[in-house]
C-alpha cells in the first residue's frame, strides 16, 4: 500500500469534517482565525521501547499519545481544534497495525473534540517507531490561555485527582500484582496509566480564577519547580496534602509523574469560586501549598521538616 | 545534560524574539492571529539513513529539514511565521551534534523570517535519529492561499527552475564524480541536494494570478497527479519542455523528486503578469503543458507519442 493510499483510506476519514484540511490532498492545512482568538500550541512525541511497552495495542498509543497533547491544551485551558500527526513507522508495523492506531485515533477525536489536518509518515531504519503529534486549541476573549509564568505570592497551590495512580497502574501493566486490589480497582489503575485523562473541562473551568497551571507529566515535585521558574516564586509544598493513590509510596507518588492531573495557583479568594466550579464537574482539588517570595519549591513533611528529593521526577 | 538545561541552552536562544513562544518555559506557544489571517500548516519528518546520508553534517540535516516545510508554505505562497520541532535522538548524537543542528536552524530562522516556538525531545532506541517540524506561515487577505485544487481547464501549467538538479547533487554526494563538471558546478548541484531553496519569494508572487500550486518534492511526474486529482482534472505535459539539468537523463530528472521548485497552474492570460513578476525576482518560469479536462497526468514526446513512466516517483 502506497503513503497517497494510507492517507485516503485510513487518514482522510479523520479529517473529513474539517474543511481546514482540504482531504489531506493538499501539502498544507489552512486555518481562518476569528477575532479574539488566542491559538494554544503544543507538541509531543513517543517512541516505542522508551514510552510505551512492547505489544500495547496500537489504538491505545495512539490515544495517549494524542491525549499527552490534549493534557497539554487542558492545561492552558484550551478547547481542542485541530493536530497534525508525524508517523515514523518501522518495517515491524504492518497496515492491520496502523488500522488499529487509527481507530484509536478516530475514538479519541469524537470524545475530544479534535481533529486531525495534516501530516507525514515516514519509514525508519531499525525496530523502533515513533510519533509526534503537535496539537492546535483555542482560548476565546475576554479568556486568556493560563500560563505557568502567573503564580502570585500568597495564591494557594492546588493539584487535581489523585497523584501516583498511573505509577500503580503501570506497575500492573508490568505484569505485577497487587493483592491488595480487586480486580476492578486493577482495571482501573491500569487504565490510569494507559488512558489518562486530559483535564479539559477543568482548565476551563479555572478561566479568569487560576494565576498559573500546568499539567503534571514529569512528576508533581518536578514540574511544580517549573511553574517555580516561570513565575520567579517559592512553592512551598505540604507533603502529606498531596492526595496520592491508596497502594503507593508517597515519594514515589509525586515523583513518578504521567499524572496528567493540573497542578495550579490560586488566589485564596478565588478558592471558594474554584471549589464550586469543581464541583459542578465532579473534579476533586486539594490545596497542597502556598506560593512565597525566592525560588524554586520547598517541601515540607507533617512536622514541617524539609524532605529534599534527590531525583524529582522523570529524566529527559 | 538534562532536557530543560538543554532547552535553556540551545533551544530558547532560537525562540528569544517570540513573544509568542514564552521563552519555552510553558507547556505550549501561544499565537494571537490579525484579522483576514489565513494559517497555512505543513508538517514534515525525517530519518537517519533514509532521508539523509550517514555523517552529513548535523547543521545540513537541520536547514533541509526546516527547507522542506518552508517549501510548502511557499507553494502556497504563505510567509513563515513559527515552527515546532520533534527530536527523537538516538545515543549516538552528542550534545555538541546537537549544537550543529541548532546552530543549522539559526541561520535558516534569520534567513527565512522564522522562529521555533515549541517542541520536545526524546530518547529513541537504536541507532537511528528521526526529526519532525510543523511549520505555520500566514496569507493575508485579499490574498488567498494557493491550492493544488484550483486548476482548471485551458490553463498553462508551469514550473520554475530547472528540474533533476538535486539529483545530480545526490549521485555527487554519494561520491559518484562527473568528468563534464567543474569544480564550481559540481559545488552548485550538490547544494541544490543539501540545501534546497524554498520559493517562497515565487510563491507570494503567484498570489492572485496562479491556479493552483505545489512544491515537488516527490518528482515532477508524480506530484503533477496531484495537482490533477485534487482539481479533478488531466494534466497533459510535454515532456520536452520540462527544463531540466544539464547532466542528466530526462525521465530520470522528471521521477527524481527532492527539486523543491514549483509547479503550478495559470489562466492564459495571467502569462505576462507572471513572467513579468518572475523576471523581477529573477526566478525562470518554463510553460509545460496544458490543463484539460479528464482525470490524471499525460505525458507526451516531442513526436506527440504517450510517454508511459510505470515509476512516477519517490515510493514512500
Amino acid at each position: 500500500v502506497s503513503e497517497f493510499e494510507r492517507i485516503a483510506t485510513l487518514f482522510a476519514p479523520l479529517a473529513a469534517h474539517a474543511p481546514e484540511a482540504a482531504n489531506l490532498l493538499d501539502d498544507t492545512a489552512f486555518i481562518k482565525p476569528n477575532t479574539g482568538e488566542t491559538w494554544v500550541v503544543t507538541t509531543d512525541a513517543i517512541s516505542e521501547g522508551v514510552h510505551y511497552l512492547p505489544n500495547t495495542p496500537p489504538a491505545l498509543i495512539a490515544r495517549k499519545l494524542l491525549r499527552t497533547n490534549l493534557s497539554d491544551l487542558a492545561a492552558k485551558g484550551a478547547t481542542p481544534r485541530f493536530y497534525t500527526l508525524n508517523i515514523m513507522l518501522s518495517n515491524t508495523l504492518d497496515d492491520l497495525w496502523l488500522a488499529g492506531f487509527v481507530e484509536g485515533l478516530r475514538i479519541d477525536q469524537e470524545r475530544f473534540g479534535i481533529t486531525l489536518i495534516g501530516g507525514d509518515s515516514i519509514a525508519v531504519k531499525g525496530a523502533h517507531a515513533s510519533f509526534s503529534i503537535t496539537a492546535l486549541g483555542i482560548v476565546t476573549e475576554p479568556q486568556i490561555p493560563l500560563k505557568r509564568s502567573g503564580a502570585k505570592t500568597g495564591d494557594i497551590l492546588c493539584v487535581s485527582g489523585s497523584i501516583g495512580e498511573a505509577a500503580v497502574g503501570l506497575h500492573l501493566a508490568s505484569g505485577h500484582t497487587l493483592t491488595t486490589l480487586n480486580q476492578e480497582q486493577s482495571t482501573y489503575y491500569q487504565n490510569r496509566y494507559e488512558l489518562p485523562e486530559p483535564r479539559l473541562v477543568l482548565g476551563q473551568a479555572l478561566l479568569g480564577i487560576a494565576t498559573s497551571c500546568m499539567d503534571i507529566s514529569d512528576g508533581l515535585i518536578q514540574d511544580a519547580d517549573h511553574i517555580a521558574k516561570a513565575s520567579g516564586k517559592e512553592l512551598n509544598i505540604q507533603l502529606e496534602k498531596i492526595p496520592i493513590a491508596t497502594d503507593i509510596d508517597l515519594r514515589k507518588a509525586v515523583t513518578h509523574g504521567d499524572d496528567y492531573e493540573l497542578l495550579f495557583t490560586i488566589p485564596a479568594d478565588n478558592w471558594e469560586e474554584a471549589q464550586a466550579r469543581t464541583a459542578l464537574i465532579g473534579i476533586k482539588i486539594t490545596q497542597i501549598g502556598k506560593v512565597a517570595e525566592g525560588q524554586g519549591v520547598m517541601v515540607r513533611d507533617g512536622s514541617n521538616n524539609i524532605v529534599s528529593f534527590p531525583h524529582k521526577g522523570w529524566k529527559h
